[in-house]
């Protein structure tokens, strides 16, 4: 980022930045100093199914949210070595759900309380890491929210969430790769939903893109800023020292930086 | 019927009243002289999915009917020696879809035409009857119907409609023993829905006898007249000519009377 | 058809291939005689949820088919100027749904009777055309099916099947643009389904067209045949006269010439 | 329960048996020394969705369970006369929901942390109680649960679970008082699912009553525990001082019974 910046290069970074608060820092003062433009691959944001849940907050169809629900398992894990370079599974895999949870709710967090486990390979926990979590979030505005993140749900990739606000409530079902229904002796079946994040999000993957080139384009900001890639590496690191602390924690303990839900100008 | 009548009973008469026109027509002459109430055991009009079907209708919800279907298949054929006393499929099993397609679509059917197999069972074929059939339906008002059956769904009873307005549509879905969903690394699966009458159509037989006893307690017109249990008999009578003939039969090719949809009163 | 076949050229043609039997057979007769390949744009066999319901035939999953029944509605109606080109409903609309009959089902169709009404625009009766049909096919196999028509689902595009076999059912639903559920003190609701074929359908027109490239590039036969093309023209021509005759009609009175389902080598 | 156990009656009592412990325990001594049954009102227990969920994890359908997910949530808040003497929110709603977590879990909770909010009413606040939380649990066997509640769906009674287990998960829906699906220019929806708890566990109120009985008339254990009903009133006092201290609480911090889950006999 900080080389691209300083060539002038617009700059598309995948998530996260880096596990670093500085180097993220440094990174950000780069692109600020250069006026480039940087957007962070936060995809699941061009999600239809987020998207139409977002927007079911921001025009008042359910009221003023109140409870956040967003499950977020893989089909299996990534192998070991992967694991032991990644950052953990909340600077990894969590991470997104960390952006949806902002992205969503268009509000900030202020504490997070995290209860995790190794269950479904002791390699992970020897690793370091643990594959299964539960991370509460409390929002500025008062609202609550959970993460359900595993890095194993045997039917493959399980991505929804559910918000519960004032005046009803939203949630969105997994993607299938088709709507056929079979009923035998046996019972009323379908086949498995999208197995992983290539097939679940290859749409969202596009207009990412679509909506980086038309930022750069149009000279319009990127949908998805640096600040946007912040803070969730702040959310990880509380969360982190949420569970190796066993009690809940503040953002401010981590380190804030002004913040500001971007909206999505699509 | 006739022996109640006289003795000056009101009587609750399981369908068909009779498989003879002329028989019916003694009962409900019988029924009229003495003035007492009749109703018939057309059951599923007291379902709530059915009733709920026909209130869209009734309402304008969904505004003017255009296209009825109903499907109506049984877990499994009965023991053939019951099928030889039954009268055939469409005066044993197809005369509640064609009460059904009354009560729902609030309008009288003109003519049928059948196209009917073997496919379940040659036992069935060699006693004279039929097993898997499409009834089309023409109603008086325009709109055209179809009725599906089937002596054999394996995964259990199968009860559904569905009907095309000129403002939506309203379709309905089985009823289950319950509502968890189960996923593995095989399948998104539930367990068969209610398998027979006597689970998914409990709660309608409660009703109809409840609404009987209300129409005799409070001398209210009884929910399913003697004409209702008169009329799906000659549509049965008109579906079978059909089906021998290879042709559409009008209704008044078989012997009408005054008809007159009876409001369920409830 | 022709002057590609003569100038050697490989052709994907739109359906119908042509209003007149006459002039389809001179078509087919030039790309025989030429050697070219002919693709017929019957799109829908390129759908994820109808390749799934052929699947679950081909490969057992349901048993032998009994009964199909094919739901396909289109939003709305389209210009006058439009239906009085059109060739009449059968010809235009349904004769996706007579290709689609045969595709899923994997066997012909010998006979069809049609009941037809003008619901939707007394102008398209006008037009000397109807907008609203059923239309039964009695498959040589003994199954049965129905085709339920109609120019306008208030809700949007309406494209669904299911089969009935002797081991069990499938059916699909529609797509949507987003998988969100709402649920306020009014309704438990989603958005409408995809409005009409070029969204519903954007994936099977990709499909077919990289089907079509690929036959012509690896020297494979064209999934849809010529007489893919043809034989749905013979159904729609024969819908046609059931309902102007009001009986049924055996595919025989129209005109057959050697047919055989081919395989979607895909 | 103690006037009643000295009189040698069998008795069954709605829950919570009481607010204090020292009362709880000195009504199971009563009941123990007078060997009478005890069953306590934890209805849900027998509701056909619920035992479905714990049937798939004593049956190891879905394995070892990793992740509970509990959404309880009530059509509107009661009055706040009523909320003044229900002893708080965790002793008067959330209590179902932690005897739900035992009896599906089959495992007892550890520890437990309280996010809680007034969002739906100042007035219940201002009664020194909340009106939505989310309580995460730790259970002894490593799994990790979320209760998410809240005194007000708009859209009606909220009463789901999730499990997540190491070879699949089990999910239920809401109940309704038909399956009807409406389509209209507007939007696909339903009807609002049954609205409280004497429509949606209307059955489960009829099965635990007949429970009852078949205990005292077979001379069998009661289905549902004095034990049973203790131990979610340590939860729901957990649950109370995690909320006002801002911290997880373990459940031996408020004091510990030989504890044991009772298999449903039924």
């Amino acid at each position: 980022v900080v080389k691209a910046a300083r060539a002038g290069k617009h700059i598309f970074c995948e998530k996260p930045i880096d596990h670093s608060l500085e180097k993220i820092d440094r990174a950000l003062d780069a692109v600020e100093k250069a006026g480039v433009k940087l957007q962070v691959g936060f995809n699941r944001r061009f999600d239809a199914n987020f998207e139409r849940v977002r927007r079911s907050i921001a025009t008042g169809e359910i009221g003023t949210p109140h409870l956040l629900h967003i499950v977020s398992r893989d089909p299996g894990p990534p192998p070991i070595s992967y694991i032991r370079v990644s950052g953990g599974m909340f600077l990894d895999m969590t991470i997104h759900d960390f952006d949806m949870a902002r992205f969503l709710m268009q509000d900030e967090v202020t504490e997070v309380y995290t209860s995790a486990s190794v269950r479904v390979d002791p390699e992970i926990g020897a690793a370091g890491d643990v594959d299964t979590a539960v991370i509460m979030l409390r929002f500025a505005g008062g609202a609550i929210g959970t993460i359900d993140n595993c890095r194993q749900a045997p039917y493959g990739y399980d991505q929804r969430v559910e918000v519960l606000g004032s005046l009803g409530s939203v949630e969105t079902e997994n993607r299938y790769p088709n709507r056929a229904v079979i009923s035998t002796a046996e019972s009323v079946r379908r086949d498995l939903p999208l197995n992983f994040f290539m097939e679940r999000y290859s749409d969202s993957f596009t207009s990412e893109l679509r909506a980086f080139v038309d930022a750069v384009l149009q000279d319009k900001p990127a949908p998805v800023s640096g600040i946007d890639g912040r803070i969730p590496v702040v959310m990880a690191l509380a969360a982190k020292k949420s569970y190796e602390e066993g009690r809940p924690v503040r953002l401010a303990e981590i380190g804030e930086r002004e913040t500001r839900v971007e909206a999505v100008t699509r």
